[in-house]
Parts: structure tokens; C-alpha cells; sequence
């Protein structure tokens, strides 16, 4: 095994838990810090104020990450927001988790649940180099922390006060997962859902608690076969349509912009939903709202993958397959706002890294020829379409 | 081949040159923008504040990239810094190419020409799996543009000035290159030698002229062959050691520190010297200095090469060897300046990301068993050493 100072970078914060530095961790983007820090990174200004404690390894699943205070499950009614969206992404985890061991048929993911003395923690699940899955990440995370005071004001959307209200501690819970197929022809799958919360900052009379939900479910193939694209977004609206008929075009769109690799002009993939910071809804349906689309998962994501997962391919397929993995590497690295953000603030590196295909190429200057398959492909991640 | 809509990003500049919002775009990190700017991105300025001519492809490489009023190759004497400048860098290209191309023996450099209406340009010349190299990128790149008046204010280090100045027009040419090697045994290697000069802004009575230089030479084994790592330090120590005794432990330690992966608390490889800024010796000193650096990047890296193209290896060595390209991705993609730099300000694409392996690997948590040669490896990247 490697030595201690393999493992421990020297830049791990302390552990003393929650100081006035200390802000939110994503593992795998499974959490995310407001858009008005992480659409503005100064990466100066991030290194001073943010520091997390050191994750310390369990060696079984704690029954909940929730704070002693927090976990109101031994009370008969109206458990909290927090404890019931922990365990509805625990829940997710190990569907999807037993959907894809299903698929592998022998292969199994293996776990590392940690936690931090402060509270919370997390569970990675990662199935690598199997026979169906080229690499399956799947981890839940839950996170206590405290944000600056300027954050909270961004978050609640008054611009200026008088007070200087202190950090605010808050609770941030989510589950994420990247599933990178050996198949070119079967599909990269990314999902993410999480719930953000703080408390009311005690030193501001009247400042309220903050909470909002936050995810998607995009999908990223490398050759389109469009009764999968259809099946996929059908699946994502049927999700959305049962709560607001408005939520699948926006969220569609959403999607759209977020997973923009700027540098090329191009999407990362082929879409699904997106949302951010969604708090202008009845937060009980949007607890439900998030459940529905975890759940979804599966039904949307499985049939394509038995479809596709044996279908033969050429050594070309396959290398357009990696050049398209190239791709998918640029937007985690360079845009994604969680692993930027994980990157820059001593997250779990590993867990937010597992995002990354197990191999991908950069060829010089690759251009498909027009009318090709992969140019269709390119085509769609240039030029969004509607699937359904 | 593609259409012109999949080449020709949509977010790229108009063809008006040299606005008030232009600035340095830099080809393969061939050019940098002064520090003040760079450590500090801020994305939402510079998206704002950064724009670039769109590159317009040539067919025949031009005598000089530089405007004919720079050009002053018709003069008997007194060359402009920046005339000899292009002519080293030119030369550095073309003697590094035929180095490469002697050890392939067969394939060849695929040449890509370019200029920018308002002037300037590059040569981006590229071996792509060839029988020694898996991709080999050798570029050069001049630019003229306009930078911010702050950003001119940072460089020549007074913090404050009554006076507002207008942008300040600025010349950057460098040569750069990243060259990957198919043979796990042979390392990577990276140079880039660059200068800038703004002109003295008019409407600052006294403001001067500025000028720097900056670059470097590093190199990146998979192993470790403390015989190789000695050659090549000593031979940038030689170069250095011709102009300032002070010179390699400096740009040794400065290497070490720019070349580092804060998140894996590792250097990308094992160094070599690297400098920026620089401006206080004598210019022609430094301009001589730059081109000692740069003629030495064949006899430091060559020999090692042809020891060891042809070596035995198994399929363990070349996983390993992919995912420390894997670290170069993360390292070039989330820190590297010239690199993220140019992504954000519409620099040519396949230039900047020429310098990304040919494949690249990431596997969760791998950890190589300590005392083997991968743990090496990791080790002196995490605990730099002198070599020499």
C-alpha cells in the first residue's frame, strides 16, 4: 500500500470542525455551492475562504449521516426534509447500483462509505472495468458546513444589507453517478439530484432559512440511435409532466446550456433535464419532484443499455467512442461546476474524479466527414434538437 | 468533410481587429498573459473583456508574422527583439521537427498555417501516432493584440495612477510543444519559450515600454531512470549556468512549483526550470538566454528517447504510463495558464489542445504498492528532489 504522504495531501484542511472558513464539499457534484460563488471563480479568493474537514473511512454504512440532531427518525411523524431526502438517494443508489449488477451479471461494485467528524459523509459505489460497465460510479454524499455570509445574501437574492450577519451553517445532500459503457454504440448516463439547506442566520432578525433542490439526468452517446434518444427524453418529460408542464421544456433547455463546452461550441452529449437552485415550488412536490426523476433512472437508462450493450463495433466505432470520452473530460475539468468547485476546496478526489472515463483520446484536428454517423452525433451536440 | 457550422464556433470574435476588448490569445501555452490577470481568473470578465480575431488558414508558411512595420529583416543592423524573437523560435520548430523525424524514421509532421487579419499568426506542426511518438506537437505562434490598461498597470508594478490610461497594444510570439512518446519507458516532454513586449502607452507621458520573457522545459517519465533525469537537469543547469549561477536553482524550484496538481498534492512530472516575467537582466541577455534554453531541448531530450523507444514492456507498464497522462490532462485542463487561458478567449482550439496525450486513463483510487516503481514515480512527484 502506498505510505500516508501518498494519499494525505498537504493542503488537507485541519479537522477542526466547522470554522468560519468552511463551505460545502461536492463529492461527484453531488452537491453544489449557490450560482453567484461558482459562476464567478476566483480561485484566489476560494483558497482563503474555504477549507473542509478530512474525510475519515468507515468500514460500514452508517444507518444515517445525519447529525444526531438532525436524524428525527425515531420521532412518529413529519420526519424532516433532510432525513427523508437522505434516504430517498440511498434508496436511488442501491436501485441503480442493483440495476447495473443485474447487467454485469458476476461483477460488483465495490464501496467506500466515509464520514467527517463534524458530520455527514458519504457512500461511493464504483463498478470498473466489468463486462458491460467500462466504469460505474455512483455515490451519495451529505454535508454539513457553513457558508459566508455574501453567499447566503446571493442565495436569498437581497442584494445589499445594512447587518453583517455571520457564516451561515448549512446542510447539503445528494447522490450522482456517471455510468461510462465499453459498448460505443450504448450511451454514458450522468445523473445527479441534491437538496441544499441553511439554517436562518440567528445574528439577522427575520433572515429566513434558505432551502432548494438542484439535478438532472443527461445522456451522452456516442452514435445516435434515435428511438434511444426518444425513449430517454420521453421518459425525462413523462418525470416532469407529472408535476408541471412546464418543468420538461425548461429543464430540457436548461440542460442544454449547462452541459456547453464553450471552448468548442459543442453540448457534451444529447441532453436530458436540468435544474438549479429550484425553491419557487411547494418544496414538499419538489422532494417528490426529485424522487420521481431519481426513479426514473433506471426505466430510462436500462432498456438501452441491454439494447446496445452486445451490438459489435470496429476499432473505429470504438475510437470515436474515446474521442467523444476526450470530450466528456474537457467539461468535467474545465466547466462543470461541481468538480471545479470539488477540485479547488479539498473534496473527496477520488469520488469527484470517478466521473472521468476510464480512458479517453484527443486526436489533432479530428473532423468526422459530413454525413457520417459520427458527424450526426457532432452535429446534434452543436446544434440541439428537440428528441420527442 | 464538416460543414463550416462544425468548425467555426459561434462564440467567435468578429473580424473587427484590435477593439478595445481584445487581448493575448495564446496557442499551446505559446503565450501568457501577464500573472495579475492569470492567477486570478475571473470568468465572467474575461468573457467579457477578451476577444480575438478568428484565425484564417494559409497555405504556404509567410517569411515573418510580423506586421511590416515591425519587420525590419530588410535592415542592415539592429534587428528588433521581436524580429529575432520569431527567427529563433521558427528555427527552435524546425530543428526539433527534424530531431523527431529522424528517430521516426518515416511518418512526418502534418503542418497547419495560419494568420489573423490584424497580423500575426502561427505554425502548428503535428506527428500523430507515429512509430515513437504517440503525438508530438511542436507549434509557433505570434499575436498582436491589445491588453486592459490594468493589465498593464500589474505588470509594470505600480499599483495606482491617476492617469487613465487606453489599452496598451502588446506583441507575444513563443514556441511551444508537448511531446508524448508511445513507449512507457521514454517520457514526455514540454518546452515553451515565449517574450511580450507592449508598446509605452501614448497618453501616459513617461510610461514606458515593457518586455518580459518566460518559459521552460520539463519533462514527465511514467519511470524513473535516474540516468535520464540526471542527463536532462544537467543539461538545463549547462544552459543556465552560461548566463546566471543563480539561474537553474531558481527556475528548478519555480518548475516544481508551477507544475504542481493541487487537488493530488503531486507534480505533474519531474520538473526541469521554468521562468516568468522576467525583465530584470539585460535584455539581449535574456534573449540569448531564451535561445541557449531552446537549443537545448534536443541534446536533453533526444538521447533519452533513442534509449528508450525500444524497450520491453507489459500491458501494466503502459496502464501506468496512461494514468499519469491522465494527471497531464488534469493538470493542463484545471491549472495550466497558457491553457485555460486560451480556452476562455477563443485561441485556436486544436492548437491549445495539442498538447493533450493521444489517450489518457483515470482508474478510481488507484494507489501503486509502496517500494514498486510506479510508487516511485508518485513519490518523487510528490516530494520533488534535486536530481543533480
Amino acid at each position: 500500500m502506498a505510505s500516508h504522504s501518498l494519499t494525505l495531501p498537504s493542503s488537507s484542511p485541519t479537522f477542526a470542525p466547522f470554522s468560519s472558513h468552511q463551505i460545502l464539499p461536492p463529492s461527484l457534484s453531488t452537491v453544489r455551492f449557490p450560482r453567484p460563488i461558482n459562476t464567478k471563480p476566483n480561485h484566489h479568493s476560494l483558497r482563503c475562504s474555504v477549507s473542509i474537514e478530512k474525510e475519515v473511512p468507515e468500514t460500514e454504512r452508517p444507518f444515517t449521516f445525519l447529525r444526531d440532531s438532525d436524524d428525527d427518525s425515531t420521532h412518529s411523524s413529519s420526519t424532516s426534509v433532510r432525513a427523508r431526502f437522505e434516504a430517498m438517494i440511498r434508496a436511488a443508489q442501491d436501485s441503480v447500483c442493483e440495476a447495473i449488477e443485474a447487467v454485469e451479471s458476476g461483477p460488483k461494485f465495490k464501496e467506500d462509505v466515509w464520514s467527517r467528524p463534524g458530520g455527514g459523509g458519504g457512500i461511493s459505489r464504483v463498478l470498473q472495468d466489468g463486462n458491460v460497465f467500462e466504469k460505474a460510479g455512483v455515490n451519495v454524499s451529505v454535508v454539513y458546513g457553513v457558508m459566508p455570509p455574501e453567499a447566503y445574501r446571493a442565495a436569498k437574492g437581497s442584494a445589499s444589507s445594512d447587518q453583517k450577519p455571520g457564516p451561515v451553517p448549512f446542510f447539503a445532500a445528494g447522490v450522482s453517478s456517471v455510468l461510462h459503457l465499453k459498448n460505443p454504440f450504448a450511451p454514458t448516463l450522468h445523473f445527479n439530484y441534491r437538496y441544499f439547506e441553511t439554517d436562518a442566520p440567528k445574528d439577522v432578525p427575520g433572515a429566513p432559512r434558505q432551502w432548494w433542490f438542484g439535478g438532472g439526468t443527461d445522456f451522452t452517446p456516442a452514435y445516435i440511435f434515435e428511438d434511444d434518444v426518444k425513449h430517454f427524453h420521453t421518459i425525462q418529460k413523462q418525470a416532469c409532466d407529472k408535476f408541471d408542464p412546464s418543468f420538461y421544456p425548461r429543464f430540457k433547455k436548461w440542460c442544454d446550456d449547462y452541459f456547453y463546452i464553450k471552448h468548442r461550441d459543442e453540448r457534451r452529449g444529447l441532453g436530458g433535464i436540468f435544474f438549479d437552485d429550484l425553491n419557487d415550488y411547494d418544496q414538499e412536490m419538489l422532494l417528490k419532484f426529485s424522487t420521481e426523476c431519481a426513479n426514473s433512472v433506471v426505466p430510462a437508462y436500462i432498456p438501452i443499455v441491454e439494447k446496445r450493450k452486445d451490438m459489435e463495433f470496429t476499432e473505429q466505432h470504438k475510437a470515436w467512442q474515446q474521442l467523444r470520452r476526450g470530450r466528456y473530460v474537457e467539461f468535467n475539468l474545465v466547466y462543470d461546476r461541481g468538480t471545479t468547485f470539488g477540485l479547488k476546496t479539498g473534496g473527496r478526489i477520488e469520488s469527484i474524479l470517478v466521473s472521468l472515463p476510464l480512458s479517453a483520446r484527443w486526436e489533432y484536428d479530428h473532423k468526422p466527414e459530413e454525413g457520417t454517423e459520427e458527424w450526426k452525433l457532432l452535429d446534434a451536440c452543436i446544434n440541439p434538437k428537440e428528441w420527442i
